[in-house]
């Protein structure tokens, strides 16, 4: 297999972007052409919609400049975006985290700061500090690269992410804060998510505080004049090569390559092709020969997650003066938002709150009119920053991905129980493995920031250098990364049944048994 | 809208035809088209493959005259079926069950008479009786027609049947069972499916016995000739309308009615479509307008079961001689079989036992060669069967529904944790409510023996009744149905936790409370 066998080389990308667990997004299909076009390839990229940039997707207006209404953020360890961004000069700004956070929770606000809401009742702060340090501690038991390897794989696997918090959390606090923490990551329900699928997924993104966290975590930044620019900017140095509206309805495979067909009828032959199309969204292709068994069957089990993403336009930033950044988490059946942040201009113009409608909710509210959601996302605002000033937007934008059909939801595909074990034993990787001359890309299959627009970079470069018969890939870091950190107490402090225990030894023995056992394992008692 | 209004009526059906539960299958896209002739209307069926008849498939051969390598099995009230296959003249047969049938378990074979394997242990026995008591009575609780109205949907939509077995079993034994039990029934595993979708799957086919049972139950007859003989007939009937090799790519819907283009590039016009492909499958399609933003994110969340369906045949039916129908239900982690039914012709000729590799096991030994499945087969009928003969086979015929590129698997589709409740809440009906001009036939719509031929049947001639604006169905009865009856034992034996609870009082109070307490709540104590 030389380069020079190359006669055309087909990219078939829908939906050629990822949206990450924050709500970014970035073009695997694009980021591929990219790569092979600069080793000497002919490329063609199949875009099914009429833009670029897929689960990314910036607008532009009068009344907010432009806006991000797919993916956005970005963080620091997520160096193959940010090593794109500039090297196509697209830069970065904080988001604004200068101020205090807001836990809102049982009908009160409580400001906080930090990554995580803090808990008074002692009970549920060992409750809350056990389950960070339980969902880090297995996902470590969790090879990146070879999740089917892990010891309780398939334990983990065949339960929900529901049946693992009600196993680890005692307390009902912990237990809603631990579905807001899903729903917040992967858009979709504890009990819809593998746990083994759901602790691999935090751990591709460097553990509980590095994905949830706004400074030093996945929402550090975001692109000044938004996150389309990068699929545009490469767009336009494959200009001539990009064919938009033609999605994919036929990959045709024969001895001497491959052929595509799209909607419009247009056919092309190339050697290879990659498809950098969520793995679901696969099942808009029909194949020749037929996919196999495996695959076949693989494609029906990864739903795409439930998001409509809401931004809302206020005359000044009236949070700030408050004293609140303007990261909201809202737990609170009757909010349509569970997680808000700041999404002001970098200059401090169009003063704006972006908040997130999250799995079961995005469902429920989808079939409201925009101007209802907009109502009842204002009235939750007021509620939790404690002024009407929240009840006179100037604007506002809304993006359901729901209802994409080349998308099929956002962020990310989830796997339920019983899927990702099985099927990453039987490819022995990450359920990317090609059949024959078609690759596939997309975010869903990075081993690092999988689901985010660092994911498809680095999927759609991998899937271009298994194409050219590479190994390796680019390391750089791009912004400054502080490791996360674990406190002395929070690496020691006992879980609630193991203070429990020790209370009643200690009760019953008058303390001098309890303090052997005041280290309680790592591991939770569920699985020994 | 008149029927007059109708000017050419086309209905795609890739894989026009469900697959039972047991493995019967059957068109629901000719059953509509059918039903619309009739009305006096043009009609079009486009069939994505070179044949009719879905997940019914019959075909013909030296070796074994006639077999169905799909949808196979009929019962008492399946009517809709046996009303269809009596209209075109197609005969039904008794499967064989007049000698013992084996249960397989820990190593040795237990024969047996009745539905369910009996247990010699009394904590066992409570523990079997107290599943299928507790599955039907939830399933009770569910209302065929509006699953989201029954008051624990949500909370048993969110619990995999996997977390409610656990619940209701005290034994390993029982939890053993009521896994094979499942796989059996909807060819997937007990995590990966919805305990609601699961309870309301088991009610609509009547109950647990009624679905399990071969006398008197789903797998009662089959049909001489095969079952394909009926998409065929109906195909004959239909001639010069159903186009084979027609896969369905776009469907545009405009005031005027809706277009439909398949892959070869051929168009047709018509006031409506009914689409009688498994809900999952309709992703194959690209609609303009795009789907709802419910439907386009529903149709991700419905993967089809997996099964690899086996028949063995052999000079003799020398299972017979030894006092055994052929029927064994085989627990061993080491079996690629489940569970086997005698195939015999009705005549005695072509003595056969088919067997089916389920869920797990599908997907495990889908990467085996043929020669090696059966070389696993006979090997474990020898063992069950307690005889060197089930290695000397005479011919072995398989059929992987999971690499099926218009079934997507078999027997039909199942709904992971999460997704039954909140999507026919939203719908108020079986998640079959039109889109525009666009109806939603196949079994998985079905409201009575969703999943099997009997459904699709059913499904098919509702979506036809909707398209003409006509309410009411056809009712008959085809072949007796004797009601399932509970003995006395089996209604007032207590559960493994009341039956203990009863000794405990009873050893403390010296039996006199005991006796009020011998009738268990019908309710499984979970959710009280």
């Amino acid at each position: 297999m030389h380069v020079h066998a190359f006669s055309n080389f087909v990219t078939n990308c829908y939906s050629m972007c990822s949206l990450n667990s924050s709500c970014t997004g970035y073009s695997e299909g694009l980021s591929a052409a990219k790569l092979l076009k600069e080793a000497g390839l002919t490329v063609v990229v199949l875009e099914a919609r009429d833009r670029v940039g897929g689960r990314t997707y910036t607008v532009t207006g009068p009344k907010f400049k432009y806006v991000d209404l797919g993916g956005a953020y970005v963080g620091p360890t997520q160096n193959c975006i940010l090593r794109l961004a500039r090297e196509l000069g697209v830069k970065t700004y904080l988001v604004n985290e200068k101020e205090r956070l807001i836990h809102y929770t049982k009908g009160k606000a409580y400001p906080f700061r930090g990554p995580f809401p803090p808990a008074w009742n002692p009970v549920v702060y060992l409750d809350y500090n056990n389950l960070w340090r339980t969902l880090d501690s297995l996902g470590k038991e969790i090879p990146a690269n070879a999740p089917w390897t892990c010891r309780y794989a398939e334990q983990w696997d065949n339960m929900t992410m529901k049946e693992l918090i009600d196993k680890v959390c005692w307390t009902r606090t912990a237990k809603d804060f631990a579905r807001l923490f899903v729903n917040v990551n992967v858009t979709s329900e504890p009990h819809e998510v593998s746990a083994l699928w759901f602790l691999w997924y935090i751990k591709l993104c460097g553990g509980t505080k590095r994905i949830f966290s706004t400074s030093n975590g996945g929402q550090e930044r975001k692109f000044v004049g938004g996150s389309g620019q990068i699929s545009e900017k490469i767009a336009e140095q494959l200009k001539g090569s990009v064919k938009l509206k033609q999605p994919v309805v036929r990959v045709s495979q024969h001895p001497g390559g491959v052929s595509v067909e799209t909607l419009t009828g247009e056919k092309y032959q190339g050697a290879y092709v990659i498809s950098a199309i969520p793995p679901g969204l696969t099942m808009n292709i029909h194949y020749e020969p037929e996919l196999p068994p495996i695959r076949n069957q693989l494609i029906q089990r990864v739903p795409m997650g439930s998001i409509i993403k809401c931004m809302m336009y206020y005359q000044k930033a009236f949070w700030k003066d408050k004293g609140y950044c303007g990261t909201m988490m809202i737990e609170d059946e009757n909010s349509p938002i569970s997680m808000t942040l700041d999404d002001t201009k970098p200059d401090g113009s169009c003063p704006c709150i972006m908040g997130f409608i999250l799995a079961r909710k995005a469902r429920e509210l989808i079939e409201l009119t925009k101007d209802e959601r907009k109502q009842q996302i204002c009235q939750i605002y007021a509620k939790v920053l404690g002024t009407t000033e929240a009840l006179k937007p100037v604007h506002y934008e809304e993006k359901d991905w729901c209802g994409e059909q080349y998308s099929g939801g956002c962020y990310s595909a989830y796997f339920p129980p019983g899927t990702f074990f099985q099927f990453t034993l039987i490819y022995k990787r990450i359920y990317q493995k090609p059949f024959g001359r078609l690759f596939f890309a997309g975010t869903e299959t990075a081993t690092k920031w999988s689901g985010y627009m660092d994911g498809a970079v680095q999927a759609g470069e991998r899937a271009a250098r298994e194409v050219c018969g590479e190994a390796g890939s680019s390391t750089s870091i791009e912004v400054p990364s502080q490791p996360i950190r674990e406190s002395f107490l929070e690496q020691w402090l006992p879980s609630v049944p193991a203070f429990l225990s020790v209370m009643t030894i200690s009760t019953v023995f008058l303390g001098a048994l309890g303090l052997s056992l005041v280290k309680p394992s790592m591991r939770p008692h569920f699985f020994k």
